[in-house]
């Protein structure tokens, strides 16, 4: 994995619940930018006023929107996020930066959601051709880990960190497969430490595709 | 095209704006159930309070989804309706009646809008699989005809209504194609008389498949 001259770079931070991937894609967008690149933070779902109006829908308890369903929506977003900020981002040559993307859908509404993979591959290509990160960070850490930090952020229960632990533990796993199908693509990165352990690891990933 | 034993029967009425759609869908829903049949009448993008949510974002003209967007939504919504609403009346021997559907989506995103046929295909074997109308009723008429009852009845123009000529045009030819394509499932009713009028060929259509 290497930034082409030119041309910018696609980097997501990938995870479950309480892996830490917010702050450190901040830390990683403020790093690139001290650096002198052109830096684009965004997160899914959502990143377009179009797609974050998706989101609403995605988040709100009230949605009884079934996993399959999830994805056509996810899909949805994402391509008008792609169109509309990340592709041409890249084009112009900045680095984007962005919490979730596709390895999301993946892992939570195929691998723990029960979703085929081949549907899932069947909507992305349609909605994406061949797009993808150059570079994906999987912040890994045990179920528990994960639960403890949301509980000590207080933050609201969405849909998903309201799932059950066999849910959370299957998506774990779905992370680390997509990872280790990919290696060339994705680092997985020992999450369970502090905010700075976790940058040090994030950092030395990225200094090693920047300088490569 | 017959009511099979012990099944409901689906129906649904298509057609451009303007046609008549919802008046005729309207005065088939009353006429089955004075017939002595439990009728659900409904319509698409809609149906489920979930798929109304995302009816919301489709028709909203300050929301920018593209074609292939709208068909992801549109399917979204659709298997939303069709688990929750659709097939369970039809399992227990319900008529459905159904303002819009499939080939609404295949017409407007497709014929008139640009997105593949195989894509929307695609799309519609993973939200669907082989899950469609016994019945579908097109109303056909010129786009003026359509255009002026748009006007007369002084709706608010939606992101389709407020599109130009030519897509109509495409749209209209949309629904024709579909027909021949299907003429197994699919009535074309000359939708330029008056409601009365066009009910009479809408009811005669009707009879033909239940009493057959």
């Amino acid at each position: 994995m290497r930034k082409p001259a030119g041309r910018g770079l696609f980097i997501t931070f990938e995870g479950g619940e309480g892996a830490g991937k917010s702050t450190q894609a901040a830390r990683c967008a403020g790093y690139l930018a001290e650096r002198g690149h052109e830096v684009v933070a965004t997160r899914e779902p959502g990143g377009t006023p179009t797609a974050e109006r998706l989101r609403e829908i995605l988040l709100d308890g009230a949605v009884a929107l079934d996993p399959l369903e999830q994805v056509l929506v996810l899909y949805a977003a994402r391509h008008n996020h792609v169109t509309g900020v990340i592709r041409p981002a890249i084009e112009r040559g900045a680095i984007v930066v962005c919490d979730r993307f596709s390895d999301s859908t993946r892992a939570y509404q195929g691998a723990a959601g029960g979703v085929d993979a081949a549907a899932i591959d069947a909507v992305e290509r349609l909605a994406l051709g061949g797009f993808g990160p150059d570079l994906t960070l999987v912040l890994d850490a045990p179920v528990e880990t994960g639960f403890a930090r949301v509980r000590d952020r207080g933050g609201a229960a969405d849909r998903f960190e309201g799932q059950e632990n066999a849910f959370h533990r299957r998506l774990r796993q779905g992370f680390l497969d997509i990872a280790a199908a990919d290696p060339e693509r994705c680092r997985v990165i020992d999450a369970t430490g502090g905010p700075d352990a976790v940058w040090q690891s994030v950092r030395a990933a990225l200094d090693a595709v920047l300088e490569a």
